[in-house]
């Protein structure tokens, strides 16, 4: 069964007796060997989460369509939330970069060597420095500039090409700018930043002069999906690094780098890899 | 359900389609509430690997026996080996030491505080030294004197306090005493050891000096059940620890103290809440 | 030059041409050798520290007074503040507690097997719970307990203790009360807090709960010079531990009790190993 | 005195009283201010370590040649091996590599960058397979295919480069060769590899897949000074990463990768910024 194409099944509802056999009795009729399995039961908002890995016991192609019908007969009762990922599915993901190239790099890296099973169909900018860059990765970079005044004219541009291109998430690799509302509702569930502190500790602008100020002996960073709360997003996860006197603000922004990159490359790569549940403001992560 | 009575159901047989279906269908047939899943799939050795924490889902206590016998013809075409872990059973951990006493100290911190919920029901020494640590948390110390010349006796000896406390899980919490082999095999599957280094670096006597004579950078770590093969059983887990050019092999031992209590602290949690599987010289582990 | 007794020399000044030769020249005219010697320009604030620890060359003991006065004449026009620590001095140092007993024992584990070179010459607790604790250390335990009326004559009587006894460091481990403003004053630089948070994120009460509402993935505690601002004192050293959605208040309670203790005795190791230097509502740490 | 040009001196020798004194003294006389200063002395085998970053006072440049000759004879009692090392001196760094291409991927962002302060006057390859990215950094590759046969030749190609380029330090970023024990001769210093493993453990070929045989539960990589025996070298930094049952070779020499490419950065960043002191086989090292 080892390399049958694996396919992931996600599912989440209120906590109620039999929801783990909704999923795993079906797949077992449907002749489906279950890889790797996570349930848990948060008893704290009796909410029900679910993920497992599985192949066709015969290494046969699973008839997607007729397996999705059945299944929401089954979950139907118990209104289960679910998503079937299927093996040849590579999520398009759109990346957002301001001047910092540091996260970028870390990305473009990682999905050109397969490390990340993603498309990365565009980088948009308000800057045009890291055109170079994208180039050199042969992906469409658009540079579109931004004031206070332009803000709901660049970010049509933005929703225009995130549609165009059928992105399904957003990465905001330092992206610098506040999005509106409006677009952080948009993007609601399916966009990430990362942010260079311990949220919820240093929110807003300059954390690590904030950090610098206040002495601390740790400084991290959070990748967190956007919400309309400045940096008050449900967190994914967060990396952390020891520092010292020594480190003056840029010297802490140095430094912080390395756990920024690793961060955000977590983020994206649990979210790609069906990994994280969003729930009330807060997320459940079955981690690799 | 949150407050009803936690069993945990442990099990693993070759991998076969409707390993997770065999337990999850039963469960759900048993009116048990699954709180927390773990399913894993050893591709290497084609082999299945499941943990459940469930609870009745009417908060009624379970007839073990009826459970059992059913589970039983259930999971017999499968070749399956379980075991059902009562929620008012607390294993019995019976602890080795020698001079040494910071692991002992932190073992039983975690002991008399709930932390780790446990029996102790007896600590056997070579050495007469640690019987006021043991006196204070009111466990009997037994004191077995050893030599090359009277080993035998002295094993069989504390085979007879293993046998008359019942213990399930012998701990060597610094003991400095290599087992005889027969003795090794006598306890396989149920004795942790802990050793002062990252295995399968540095095993053997005296392993800070060894670090020290290398110039390491990090040091470690190990717990693992105890095997014939010297320092080569099968680990459970490992810590680790930063050092640099200050550390003497004097400083390495006192740095070190800290991830050896650590480390061994969470194995012996792992074990006694049902978290780890022994296969073929190597460990599944599903954490907390 | 090994095992000559080992003296600590640490200065600071404003920053300026000579501020190390002035140490390091007196010392060799006293035929003094520099073991282990660390100095920090802080050049935000133009502030020099250094921390020396050196031996008699010939083994012989220094003649400290005479060391002391010549010191003073060569340090003076630099304003230096300078401390000359002797080897047999070992540090006293009161602990505060209230119920909570994982930072006291891991205190008093050091205390007693020589980890850390520390007298305690007092507990203090506003409850009688770890009295017991105390005794098997054969240290006296004050139980004042203290009410909102009452809290001006309990913090006297603490006053008291720590004066008869002599202290010069007064460690809140776990204490659990918020100590007043003149208290706090009294002993500005000479009292350590350990707080389960990694702050400034999750100021004051329930940091657990705090934490577990914010979905936070990383938990961790600061230890930190007591001061008028709560929880706002100057930062010595922080921990932190990876958590996920598993982790209710209470088990993050639990997993950060580790983290706790660690952190705390760090921070005393550091003061006492008079490792640590308070400028501006900030630290300088040089490490071991 | 913060802008001012730093200079980095390096100093050894046998212990013995006034080594600090030599240094500091002489930089006193000569109006150069010490901005922070590190020394050790070990004791086990009674050698003195100092590295200390300085500016003139004034901020006028140093004469460095009648430095040199001063500092010369005040240091020649000591049998003292010292350097001075110029602000604006930019190390030039030779990297190797075969087909792997995380480490120089990392390495070569830091360099564009500017977080590592170095030139790569070549990058030479075994393989052709990574030339697209050096000519993307406008770096000169050499391609030298290499054969149990033609190996002297290639080496003899590869220390013509070196020559050519007046490399100050080589760095082995995977480059899955093992040189021959000429070349390790003339290197000897000036040469750092990455091993992916915790040295001593796991030496030699595919860490990574005796590191699975194991079921170790962390895993590592070691920068080291490159020397005849096969990763025996002297270690300059170690970094570490868990693991657990789910991680096949595959999956570990992934994970690994992050962890390869900080540890090699740091070693070669410490190596740049003269914070390495080898010395019989070990390092001692002065961390930012």
């Amino acid at each position: 069964m080892v390399d049958n194409a694996t396919y992931i099944l996600t599912a989440t509802c209120l906590s109620r007796l039999g929801t783990v056999d909704v999923i795993t009795h079906f797949l077992y009729q449907q002749g489906c060997y279950i890889k790797d399995m996570h349930s848990f039961d948060d008893t704290a908002c009796q909410q029900f989460f679910l993920r497992a890995a599985f192949c066709h016991d015969k290494g046969d192609a699973i008839d997607v369509e007729a397996f999705k019908s059945q299944l929401n007969e089954r979950a139907k009762p118990f209104n289960m939330v679910w998503q079937l990922h299927e093996p040849d599915h590579i999520p398009k993901v759109l990346i957002m970069v301001s001047k910092y190239d540091h996260c970028l790099n870390d990305l473009l890296y990682r999905y050109r060597t397969g490390h990340l099973n993603i498309e990365i169909p565009a980088i948009i900018s308000n800057h045009p420095d890291l055109k170079g860059l994208a180039e050199w990765h042969q992906i469409p970079y658009y540079h579109f500039p931004i004031t206070a005044e332009t803000k709901p004219q660049q970010e049509a541009k933005v929703w225009e090409v995130i549609q165009q291109t059928q992105a399904e998430l957003v990465v905001l690799a330092r992206y610098m700018q506040v999005l509106s509302s409006a677009m952080c509702d948009k993007l609601n569930g399916w966009a990430i930043n990362i942010h260079h502190s311990l949220l919820p500790g240093f929110k807003g602008a300059k954390p690590y002069h904030q950090a610098f100020a206040k002495g601390v002996k740790l400084v991290g960073a959070t990748a967190h999906y956007v919400s309309n709360a400045l940096d008050e997003g449900p967190i994914i996860t967060q990396g952390v690094e020891t520092v010292d006197h020594t480190h003056y603000p840029a010297e802490l922004a140095e430094k912080g780098k390395d756990i920024e990159c690793l961060t955000l490359a977590r983020a994206v790569k649990y979210h790609c890899e069906n990994r994280v549940f969003l729930h009330h403001n807060k997320t459940v992560v079955f981690p690799d």
